[in-house]
């Protein structure tokens, strides 16, 4: 019991089941997890196991994505009724493709903006994974700072997870700062990266605590894909223009703040600044992943910023058994500080994120295949791309086999418009939109981004939309998703 | 010649023409001037008449849009190579369609954050309208600040016209605000609609000063169209909904800092707030419009912050002859700060802008006719929707005897994604989409905003899309645009 080091707490300890059943029908639940970081390992599986078994469906909001397969397990379980912000469940996002779960796919940094504002009704419970409550009887997060201190203000009932799993030497890993209320809001005082500027803990409110609930499961690993013949090529075409940059001046070896978004690429390009001239480098990003701390102990990145640690198994030992190492070298925020526009633009971050498919004018479509099913969610890339230095997007040029193209001549689903986009990466090479019309950005696409097979396609589809009809954006409407058409009726997007 | 207090510069005087030889091709123009409002009278004239003889070709960088034509005899002169951030003329827009002229359609925050970061050439020269050059060699901008602080201090020649028709006393109506440069910008200190965090004039370096111009032109005056029923409608609904607001404990009597767009809409909305309980609201927007200051004259308005005055030939006298009695009430800030995200969104701003079209989901197209041709562009009304507290869009629910349906199954252009939009409205009513997942989004839009005309032929796309494909976002891509073709092919919507 040694993890509650407040008094008048201790007789909250139960156990999973019975935290469970203090959920009722309808209630809006908030949840800590972050790119299966810092999530609840333990409640929200014993509610799953419920919702099994009788009549129990809630609106569940969190940081972002889930680990331990909960998102599926309340699926499966029809245990869902609403979910929010963000997912990344194979069989999570199969209910709402199917219209069974209804899905709000939100900027990371504006759910607690929502709340805030009465938009989503109050939050009935919050169920925080946390290292412990301090004497003073505030909590330590543990992985993942995302919504957890806005989750734990604002709800009526508190469920805390406390994950003996997760050192007591994690505590001053966060910085837990909270906007006022409206309307007299202060500004986020965040000018350089490795500010500090809140608390080490969340306050909360001792009688709201409804359960304290003992865990000891290590978060689920980040799925670390080795890269492939792409991914080197995206990160190669990248680290030439970072070079080319910093030789013109716009940059130095420092670069400027770098966020990544998840997966491959993004580790892939961070392990591509090993190499060559680039030192002292800061990131401001939402996850820290494996090639963050690899770039840590190369002695090339200076500082990190995140809202989550998510990283391989092997990476979690390494982090956790030296927290003492990388305390000074990292910060968790809360995901409305580590989003927040007017930072991410005040820090001028390179923002680097993965596109679905984009078109020939630059516009970027992050969520939707075939304009219709979501596959995660928009996430951060929206504040990010909105308000960065550079705002960077990369996919592969065409993939199974070739018979997709994801360089189109216009995307199904818009993310993010041309204001939005500076950068546009495939493995075939990288287009510089910063400065073009739309007209002058559809030449440069076509020319240094899209696939071989389907370059004489893109510049044809061009030549006509201008020919025929002209304009600021020229396209022919009756064609312009005939290559998405084509993908499903025939399989292939080859004409 | 009393204009100019400062020492040293009065030889500097010369007329239109002499300025204009200045000007040499390709060269990177910064003008101020912001939806009509202190733009260059006589410069840019004269280098237009230079054009229509000579070949000179300009990039030509602006706060908003121009009045006094300047846009239409640069276009129709072929003087104009590029042209950003905005535009609304008609002949510069036929010029842009057509393909002539290349307009970059940027959020109006961010053209400064482009000049800053390199990614357009450094300014050859900017043209700047002042009232008069302090003794300590600065410069009172008119009546508007647009780009003009950073245009002044980053290029490398100045041409300042002095136009005496504006008194002197409009010094300390501008708030002139500078973030530092990268990478240790300070954050804008503004927390308060009425903060004022700047100096009131804009410091210039006296060695860069090409050219003094005398004029003495008023302002071209805003466009006063009276309202109509459906514009009546639109405003009728915005304020019951404000009310409802109000009574659910959302907002109080004073809502939160509005801001709206340009026009007839805006107008009528704001005409609304003079009846009923509301009191001791402000405005945090870009242009103060003839409403503005009949709501401060009502005693209803506190404050107003902007970056322009853009009014009607009447407003004008009436604000220009009573400086002394708006000074405390306005304040004209530059458009980096009247558009910062992180200001808009701690401020908690209501965002009321108008949409060309909008989709059953809730995208938005702010900017192209026919998913083609450029209208004016999409001003700031993303810098606005993305970070607001409300983000809201009107339109007519149908134009053009009903042939045209204004929400549609899909926008034939995306400027707002769903992410962005809170509240749609048309004359036939209100959507509120806070906290709906987009499949509850299209049953609300249908409802409630589409005329009822098309209200049968939605619902079936809506339908059939649900039925036969599913996803997060129900789309028959095949068809979505099949609206849009038909108009083109038949001069109607109508199936």
């Amino acid at each position: 019991m040694s993890r509650i080091k407040a008094t008048g707490l201790a007789h909250k300890v139960m156990d999973a089941a019975q935290a469970a059943a203090l959920f009722t029908n309808g209630m809006v639940v908030g949840a800590s997890g972050f790119t299966k970081s810092g999530d609840s390992k333990a409640v929200l599986a014993a509610l799953a196991d419920r919702a099994a078994k009788e009549d129990i469906k809630i609106t569940l909001i969190t940081g972002a994505s889930l680990g331990q397969d909960t998102d599926a397990r309340l699926a499966n379980a029809h245990g869902l009724h609403k979910r929010m912000p963000f997912q990344a469940d194979p069989v999570l996002r199969k209910h709402i493709n199917n219209g069974e779960v209804l899905f709000i796919d939100q900027h990371l940094s504006e759910s607690v903006e929502l709340l805030h504002n009465h938009y989503i009704p109050q939050l009935d419970i919050a169920v925080i994974e946390a290292a412990l409550i301090t004497e003073d009887g505030s909590i330590v997060p543990t992985t993942s700072v995302g919504n957890s201190a806005s989750f734990a203000l604002m709800a009526k009932k508190l469920i805390i997870e406390i994950n003996t799993v997760v050192p007591e030497s994690i505590q001053g890993i966060h910085d837990i700062f909270v906007p006022d209320d409206y309307p007299h809001r202060n500004s986020i005082p965040v000018n350089v990266p490795d500010a500090r500027v809140g608390t080490t803990t969340i306050k909360i409110q001792p009688d709201k605590v409804a359960a304290i609930v003992y865990t000891a499961v290590q978060d689920s690993p980040a799925d670390i894909v080795p890269p492939d013949a792409k991914t080197e090529a995206i990160a190669g075409h990248l680290i030439k223009f970072f070079e080319a940059e910093v030789a013109a001046g716009r940059l130095t070896n420092s670069l400027l703040p770098v966020q990544a978004g998840i997966g491959k690429v993004a580790n892939a390009v961070l392990n591509g600044f090993r190499k060559g001239h680039f030192a002292d480098l800061t990131m401001y990003s939402e996850v820290l992943q494996d090639s963050t701390f690899d770039l840590i102990d190369a002695g090339k990145l200076r500082f990190a910023s995140g809202s989550s640690i998510t990283v391989s198994a092997e990476c979690y030992d390494r982090v956790v058994n030296n927290l003492d190492h990388y305390r000074e070298k990292i910060v968790l925020r809360p995901q409305n500080i580590s989003n927040a526009p007017g930072v991410i633009r005040r820090l001028g971050v390179i923002a680097i994120n993965t596109a679905i498919e984009f078109d020939m004018y630059g516009n970027v479509n992050s969520t939707h295949i075939g304009g219709t099913h979501i596959m995660n969610g928009i996430g951060g890339s929206g504040d990010f791309a909105r308000n960065a230095y550079l705002s960077i997007f990369v996919t592969q040029a065409a993939s199974k086999n070739d018979t997709i193209s994801h360089v189109l001549p216009m995307v199904s689903h818009v993310d993010h418009n041309e204001h939005d986009v500076d950068i546009l990466v495939t493995d075939v090479g990288l287009a510089d939109l910063r400065g073009l019309a739309p007209r002058e950005r559809a030449k440069v696409i076509i020319a240094n981004c899209a696939h071989p097979y389907y370059r004489d396609a893109l510049q044809d589809y061009f030549d006509r939309a201008c020919a025929q009809r002209g304009g600021q954006t020229p396209h022919l409407l009756e064609e312009a998703f005939s290559w998405h058409v084509r993908l499903r009726e025939r399989g292939t997007m080859k004409g």
